[in-house]
């Protein structure tokens, strides 16, 4: 009796994932393409495609900002390529700070697992949307937008945030202006920032031009 | 007088599906994207590749539940890869029956063409959407939601149904639950169904666990 | 022992579906949206709005073209709003044609019911992709390009049409160019017609200018 | 020298977010659309509609699965409309279970804040993915496949979830078949169960018909 | 003659593009959605709604940053509504310069029309892609990554620029830092600048706190 | 005090644009996609990829519609692949015209720089919206419709076009008519035109059959 039935679903029960595809576990050796990594042929997935163990442990907060960020986008968590989300691990250290950034790529939703966080966005008609955060609340970042995030207490702070994209992108102000070879000048002329203050910023973020 | 005309638009005529990609016909021999797999040459494109016959044909019901789908996805349906929409036959024999199911990445339009079918779909909030079908009538199924169909008169039906995606994928509940390896245990925890109805199944439809 | 497990998922179950959204069942006194009509309220909506039965009658083929399109649109077909899919009958007596057009918002498959039919559609370089279609047969049509249906026999066809939007939108190149005001010295200049040509058919569909 | 900096993006400085639109906080007294809520008014929106707090206490997992689901949907989160995602909290007891269940409209991540959980989900091709996460793992769930979490630890565990989807919809497989007036005699047709066993669960969840 | 042909399609040519919706023309006096503002009844809809002139008279440059952006979005040009494209006019006057800025909501592509440019951008690793352009070059800034625009010459510059949105937004990373009640305090320690620096780019830009 | 900092985002600023994607510049040496050409590898990526000379030069309208059309399109400006959006340049000589076409895969905004341009487009419901177009007005051209520019003036016109997509594809009415194989026979059926004009378009644009 059991034969039958499988005769009738036979097109379909025989068809792996391409024919029907769920989803598009990253194949990270192959093309890249406009909405994601190609996928991992049907075969070689595995549930440990889907799980992702890195965001377990505190990043290291040992340096100037006291905060880490653990991502776990698609390169490394290749389950959700293509599924329009991801997550990331931010640790912050008493007074630690995720300085002035962006997603270019995807919205956010932050949650605070302990301590508390001073967190913020403005919109692009420079309104800004300021909170102090305690466990279990939740806040949203609209994509694209400048936010940041503070400890706002005396003992470490722990958040999950996740992003509407598997890689949202991430442009970090100082990194974006002090960090490479864009001329100083062309930044004074852009930021209207001082030129000692552009080079004092150039030399700690490494740099040159 | 030919040759002027030809020359104006010689940028773009002489460009290949390649550069205007009216369409992208699968190629199956190369990788897949969260978007549907990659393009055959433009140069191998034919008509062929967006016509199908498959659908010509009664599936054969002569099984348990004296029904059969033959699906016209992107995997055999080259044409439709990227374009958002696919078919299947449907063959219900009396007293057919396509079971509990859904189709995770698409929406469902149904198209009654002989007999009649007792269809419905059971929202997010439990509620039931239940209706007889006759000749010529059609239904929508949304997105992801449980449905199903029964061949409600007293001769075979055939119906013809339209997704809104290429690759809408089907997954039927009780091949889901019951033809597989998932421990008999979890199945009881987390549907409340007795051991006795699980090992049942499980034994009609080549479950392991 | 019903009361506990009502309350676990409370916030839930007693949320109706506008804090789930299955669908968006188009309530046609309200505002449109580029992304389709506002939505009825969910307590109105019935299995009535996914189904119609519009599709089950045939159309009236005593005319010019010998032909009649009956749309499914979601102005008609309520419960398709926002679902990315909808249908149309296409009813050909012999001789009769759909004439060259196009779909401006969506992708186009055809499945012959009855009868023969020959179709065709152009591609952006040109290319024509033509082929006679049987019983059975499905055929896609990609979004936005020129392309015609014909009886090809010598007994009335009958076709349904599935698109990849819920409103694919329908221009008819003679009407488009011969049912209107637009001036013939404007429909000559930018078509190449003689004025013969395009005097005669404005004639005949009732163009002005 | 202030005033003209300010002319120069007097167009754009002195616009409202009605003409960018860097978000759509819903309005839930407006009609809804398939894309999500009607927009609040720009001026009426503050910090506090992107701010959601109910995530931060323990829903009440006194009750027959021993767990609770606490929601952070656009309904609740109106500063998450149109922005593709929200949140959920989960409180499994020991011995908790949230049932087998799916998303029709978006795809899931769960990190595992403490205790530890069996989750797993099946794909279209009826394949199981099973995985006991600890602390700090994550797991992937695609869109619209069936999936479950079970507490697999001797204490409590929580857990938070993502959706790719403001809306994501859950549609509990209990609740779907038997907490409404869904006839058994189509039950037991479309999911092979036994009339003992669907009469049973009925009782269970209220069920009529 | 003419009759029966309209009669075939009268079920199409009748229906407005309510029915069809080519296009959906912005009603700024209708609630706004995710997806762009509601719809003008198609009745009302005009060839003017597709038009817009003022990017034809150049922006007023007399001022600190010797520029002027004229931009011609949703809310200005409705016709765009929906479409997912709209532009905008700059002018550099000798020694202009767009200050560093992002799009939240679009990617850009400008042509410069006169005179001569010199633009950049910032990938999300800190990569500045710099080039100096040319009258007729044209040059692409991906969505949300910061980018600016600077005369390069001894004449003024005009530009056109395209947006892959209707909306596509414009966070400027000065106003955006300074000129709101965004706390000195915060700005300093998630920017690194200064407190000198915050203090007098706030003075000269009316920012407060 | 550079190293710390670095040490941070470690995670996020080694890796390149393959973990972020801000962008996906098109490879042409390997596979299409339903999206857009496979990506660069981000190291081979360089400035000028996303720079385009070849709109500053007109196009010869020495031509029997005396204008040209020079597109940048994603397999010529590969740095707008993915990015949904591209340009062309339309040089118009005294009399000339772009033929009625339509881009089936996108939305069309002109901005006329020199000389003035009568522009139309005809709806579903075969409305004519025609306008004069005066330098710097612009006009929005919605997908998939068709429509036409031809020079108003005395002088030569020069517009630019941007389209809502970097492949919009372009279907040129005569073109797709008399300049291919598609047998007379079949156009005269599907267009009401006379067999006399179909052969002498057919003799002109050097179409056969």
């Amino acid at each position: 009796m059991i034969l039958p039935i499988f005769l009738v679903f036979s097109l379909l029960s025989s068809t792996s994932n391409a024919a029907l595809q769920d989803f598009c576990v990253a194949d990270l050796t192959g093309p890249d393409t406009p909405t994601g990594f190609v996928c991992k042929k049907p075969a070689a997935v595995t549930v440990d495609d889907f799980v992702f163990s890195g965001l377990g442990v505190g990043g290291n907060t040992s340096n100037i900002i006291k905060a880490a960020v653990t991502p776990a986008f698609a390169d490394k968590f290749a389950g959700v390529n293509g599924l329009g989300i991801s997550m990331a691990r931010l640790d912050l250290a008493v007074g630690g700070v995720v300085p002035m950034h962006t997603h270019p790529g995807g919205s956010e939703v932050l949650i605070v697992v302990s301590g508390s966080i001073c967190a913020g966005f403005i919109s692009s008609d420079n309104k800004v949307y300021l909170k102090s955060l305690k466990k279990g609340d939740i806040m949203a970042f609209p994509r694209g937008l400048l936010h940041f995030q503070i400890n706002a207490g005396g003992a470490p702070a722990l958040a999950f945030v996740s992003f509407s994209s598997e890689r949202p992108g991430l442009q970090i102000l100082d990194f974006a202006l002090f960090a490479n070879d864009l001329p100083s000048e062309i930044i004074e002329t852009t930021t209207f920032l001082d030129d000692a203050q552009v080079k004092k910023l150039k030399g700690v973020l490494g740099g040159t031009g």
